[in-house]
């Protein structure tokens, strides 16, 4: 009789914990989608960002281009990449909210998204350091500082990094979600 | 009679998995030494990287230093307290491998491993940023290459970069143990 009723009770704390890893990820499904949306809008503010300067010479037309510096094309690249990771984990999301209790895909999933928040990491961080080198400069070793000149250039790569930099957080919050679920089944 | 076989059959899986998520936690701690080294290494010898060039005129000494660019300060500080962190988690890997069904102190060490990943990420990629721009310089912009005069300087602030992206890596595969030590706890 007690064992009965022990067994019962692992099965209702089993539903419960099915139900909140439900709840998880449902929640990831969720961050996943604002995750795509951030790091896509990033890419694409990025990729189309160039201006023309209103004077030019006989010679040289004033043009700045986001493919001038080969750091904002990784910023790009970085980007598309794990936002079509993002949409490619979708499915895996919608299947772990039928099956709560799937092990192995999570696991998988939480190395996947580590390597893509390193990659997504590295992309934002190398564009702002060079962002901030064509903000103010480096007189020691005589880099200048571009943004006087192209001044809605820098602004609009400035505001490109704010979409990735939110994707890195989502990423960490997704990586949290996924230990948590992991370690509610039993 | 057959509940008691499927008893004693999940006691012995228990038990086993007991003992993979000991041999986990010893490899945890391993890497997390290995990650300390490396990351410790990467900022002392950014740190006391500096160039002074054998010639100089009356009013200027050419020197180069680490802390000229805004960015290698940031990467010896995130390198710093990672390995400082490191140091600090080592207790908690011990705990791990004497109580190898902790759950909790699992998770929110995935936590703090995913944030020190992110910032070492952050740290390691925007000096690579730097470092290439030092190397290559960029014409479109008119930063010029500063690695024709302080050539020694150059290769050590490269070589200081191994350590940071050896540790960024064994961060990936410390959050991956512990994925999969959190889904072998029964």
């Amino acid at each position: 009789m007690k064992e009965g009723a022990a067994v019962e009770l692992g099965d209702s704390s089993k539903a419960a914990s099915r139900g909140n890893n439900r709840g998880i990820s449902i929640l990831d499904f969720i961050l996943r989608i604002i995750a795509f949306v951030c790091t896509l809008g990033s890419a694409i503010a990025m990729g189309t960002t160039n201006e023309t300067l209103p004077f030019f010479t006989q010679f040289i037309r004033f043009r700045a281009e986001y493919d001038d510096l080969p750091t904002l094309i990784f910023f790009v690249i970085a980007n598309a990449v794990v936002s079509g990771y993002l949409i490619l984990s979708l499915p895996i999301s919608i299947f772990h909210i039928m099956r709560s209790r799937a092990q192995n895909s999570r696991i998988i999933l939480i190395i996947l998204d580590t390597s893509m928040l390193a990659l997504l990491t590295a992309g934002a961080s190398a564009s702002a350091a060079i962002v901030y080198l064509a903000h103010k400069g480096n007189t020691r070793t005589n880099w200048f500082s571009i943004c006087q000149q192209f001044n809605s250039f820098c602004e609009r790569i400035s505001g490109s990094l704010i979409g990735s930099f939110g994707g890195v957080a989502l990423f960490i919050l997704l990586i949290l979600l996924s230990a948590v679920a992991l370690s509610r089944q039993r």
